[in-house]
């Protein structure tokens, strides 16, 4: 077989079954090999929706999917949602096309320095050599990747079409997640004992799904204890039967607010509080000066088997969790604002949704008023890289094509990636997107306050602002593919959301404000 | 003064007068400063429409303008068109937007690499160090970026909220090109003088505007030489009264027929013909094993003068160039095919024209007969990273408000910064979008079968197929408020094209293939 036979053929052995891909010339090879039929291939017409759909991918099926990239400008388009899925600790496979290595020395127009690219924004980068070390590349790669990592691998053209022998076939490497030192969690369960007020449990990442609330919830019901978690989490497994995290607001002010009691937090899977900007004579913790921070389980070491062991050290195994109760939110009726739209939103949510959330300053209000809503999933842009939310819920989907996604996105933000939707209609991918039309950078409006400016000027205004022209969403999706409903009530936007849960498909909602 | 105000008035005084903005939390004392009345800031939804406006700015204007990026991934998202206007030699000042140092140790989400990422693709990077040093820095960079090179500023939010002092005026560095050295001339004359076979000049960058192919043509009137471009250009100044450059084909083996008779290849601020992409078996280099290259003028180096040199050397100086006849093409009709669509394009080219060309496939024979159209500048695709054609459309009308432009694009390529509609539409600019809807990654079925694979399988071919869905052009236009047409016969796309010269403001036309 050729070497990109090799890959393609070791991809699959390594469990890594989806292609998110965006191909060019110097991929042909590649793009021959995906006949293998245990590769399924997700066509994406911007690099930004393939690494993007690979984070969501991860995050729902926990393994990685693999990017096929067109050369260095290839990679960096998809950089965005690579930072991102970075910071969500989502492992992805990125394969970069590249020049033949006898071309690379005659600078040809599409010539760049791509580990120079990758490097940045990835764990691990390797350059094959030939097509007959590919397959090892191949296996390691998804090795580094299947952890959370982002590992990106250039395949030059000679390499993929040179001859690679024989398969070989190599053993998955499943990653092996450290519990945390005993003397952590005995120095942890002394603090909480002889703590004389409030502390928080900061649970981020697996923390925050399985058996990771409840453990946190029988934690709490053990010693007082309250538990949270960042604004910011990859997925969070919550409603109706769950354990119910709260959250740290994400203005720097209602965060200090919320924090500001506690004298201890104790961290499982994560760091301490930190604000997402810096702002003048702002600080950047956001826990109270005196506030200890205690570590139970590091980024990337077993958060549930470190809240089990704390239990014991505890000595309240036997520890109940309170369980969410289910909340029935009855229908909203009339205007639109984040309370009625929270509501909507509450009433809406079928059992095993995926609510993807990129929906900034609107949606801000809808995580509190969905807690009791059934069971379902959130998640949430850890990078911070706008253009997260559409190519996330792409992934997922693809990931889960039995649930369906709720993707809750902002005007402003939707238009970095808006080309997933075409991908959405071309798989027929059960997403309903929900467009929050503010026809502004709404959230800037906010900063440049936070700033300690008040009221923008004309010029500064005018770059907040995208209602000139008016984005026409429902003849967006049309264009792709996609039908689109605009909704200006509260009762019209819960029965589209209603209604999209009973139809397969994709679908966009169009929330005018 | 604080540093961003002190910031803008530094680009404004060197000359710098608009600015791509697509800002984030940590640019709003950018915006602010933005209030300055002698800075016109454009929104862009996406950063890679911002980075190639630059470019295209870059190309029209031949003086830099600036953009406005959020942080690293805002950067990476303007990379893909940062390598194209590297490749096409624009010039273009990068403001990044950065975390307050103070800020950076926390690692907040948005934290990452800026350098890293800036580098592989900036001429000049810098991080300012404090509002005091913010002026200086900003000078600098543009007189980086002047001469057609990539300039990168990452701006700290304490530099841009601390207290800049008083304004210092910085003096306007203007780049002096370099003519070549007279030994180097008195080579190429004697090697031309005696050469026995056909030899070609083959010119690129600023030699194929202004005098340029005017002096080419002279030499090609006393000497019998071949006068020419690569396949791909920043800009070049063609059509009836001027002087015509052949052009080198794209694909290896037309190039390879096209070079095949010329020992002595003569390069004016260029270097030799190099293939796109590498093939299984076939070369790189395009010319004959036993072309030499003679370089008249480096990149960088004043061409023009160049070729007045080699004039003089050659006794030639009187010499005069033969020029382009009008030649009045007949309104096409019928089906429209590559030929049909080159006629209904000559036919329409309204005077001094700026035609982007990033048709690919369908607009190969385009530029052939065109080349008796009314004057006009074409641009290419110099990086070979597509998305180029609607930003770079974008940037030129936005250069020169009183032309109209002429952006011809695939499909395929349209989808990756289709956000520049919005933008043209905002500004109310005289483009008129061609999209060339084949429905497929055209290019890449010629490109699979120049791998030697003959026709693709049926994964494959899926993913070089974007038919499923069919993207709706009109309604694309329409949600970002473009009028758009839809056309399918040569008359019909002839009409639509004339008329939309006539009414201001930016226009679409599917042309459906």
């Amino acid at each position: 077989m050729n070497g990109a036979e090799s890959l393609v053929s070791t991809l699959v052995g390594q469990g890594v079954n989806v292609c998110f891909a965006n191909p060019g010339t110097s991929e042909m090879h590649f793009l021959a090999a995906l006949e293998n039929p245990a590769m399924k291939s997700v066509l994406c017409l911007f690099e930004g929706v393939a690494t993007g759909a690979a984070d969501g991918y991860f995050r729902m099926a926990e393994s990685p999917a693999a990017t096929l990239l067109h050369l260095g400008p290839g990679l960096a388009n998809g950089l965005a949602n690579i930072h991102n899925a970075k910071r969500a600790s989502s492992g992805i496979v990125n394969v970069v096309g590249e020049h033949a290595t006898a071309h690379l020395k005659y600078d040809a127009p599409l010539t760049s320095d791509i580990e120079g690219l990758a490097r940045p924004l990835s764990h691990w980068v390797r350059r094959t050599d030939s097509a007959a070390t590919l397959a090892g590349d191949a296996a390691r790669a998804v090795t580094a990747a299947r952890p959370g990592q982002i590992a990106t691998l250039i395949l030059p053209g000679d390499t993929s079409w040179g001859d690679a022998g024989e398969p070989t076939q190599f053993p998955i490497e499943l990653p092996v997640r450290a519990a945390p030192p005993v003397l952590r969690v005995d120095h942890v369960a002394r603090m909480i004992r002889q703590a004389d007020g409030p502390v928080l449990l900061l649970l981020a990442d697996k923390s925050c799904r399985g058996r990771g609330p409840e453990l946190a919830g029988r934690i709490a019901s053990a010693t007082g204890c309250r538990i949270g978690t960042h604004f910011f989490t990859n997925r969070i497994e919550r409603g109706a039967g769950r354990v119910t995290l709260e959250r740290i607001p994400y203005f720097v002010p209602a965060a200090i607010e919320f924090l500001k009691d506690f004298r201890h937090i104790v961290t499982v899977e994560t760091g301490e509080p930190i604000a997402f900007f810096s702002y003048p004579g702002s600080p950047s913790k956001l826990q109270h000066p005196e506030c200890q921070i205690h570590s139970l389980a590091e980024k990337g070491e077993d958060g549930c088997a470190a809240m089990e062991m704390l239990l014991d050290a505890l000595g309240a195994s036997g520890a109940q969790a309170q369980y969410q109760p289910r909340i029935e939110t009855s229908v909203p009726h009339g205007a639109l604002d984040p309370i009625s739209i929270a509501h909507a939103l509450a009433a809406a949510i079928p059992e095993n949704c995926i609510l993807v959330d990129e929906s900034l300053t609107t949606g801000r209000a809808s995580m509190g008023l969905t807690a009791g809503s059934l069971p379902h999933d959130t998640m949430q842009n850890m990078g911070g890289s706008i253009g997260f939310g559409t190519p996330v819920a792409t992934g997922a989907a693809i990931a889960c094509p039995d649930r369906r996604v709720f993707c809750l996105v902002g005007d402003g933000s939707a238009m970095y990636t808006i080309q997933s939707l075409w991908t959405q209609a071309r798989e027929g991918l059960n997403i309903t997107t929900v467009i929050f039309a503010n026809r502004s950078y709404q959230i800037l409006k906010h900063e440049y306050a936070a700033m300690g400016f008040g009221a923008p000027g004309p010029k500064a205004l005018e770059m907040m602002e995208i209602d000139k022209p008016t984005i026409d969403w429902v003849a967006m999706a049309k264009s792709m593919g996609v039908p689109g409903i605009s909704v200006t009530t509260a009762e019209h936007f819960h029965r589209a959301l209603a209604n999209s849960v009973r139809e397969a498909g994709p679908l966009l909602i169009e929330v005018v404000l």
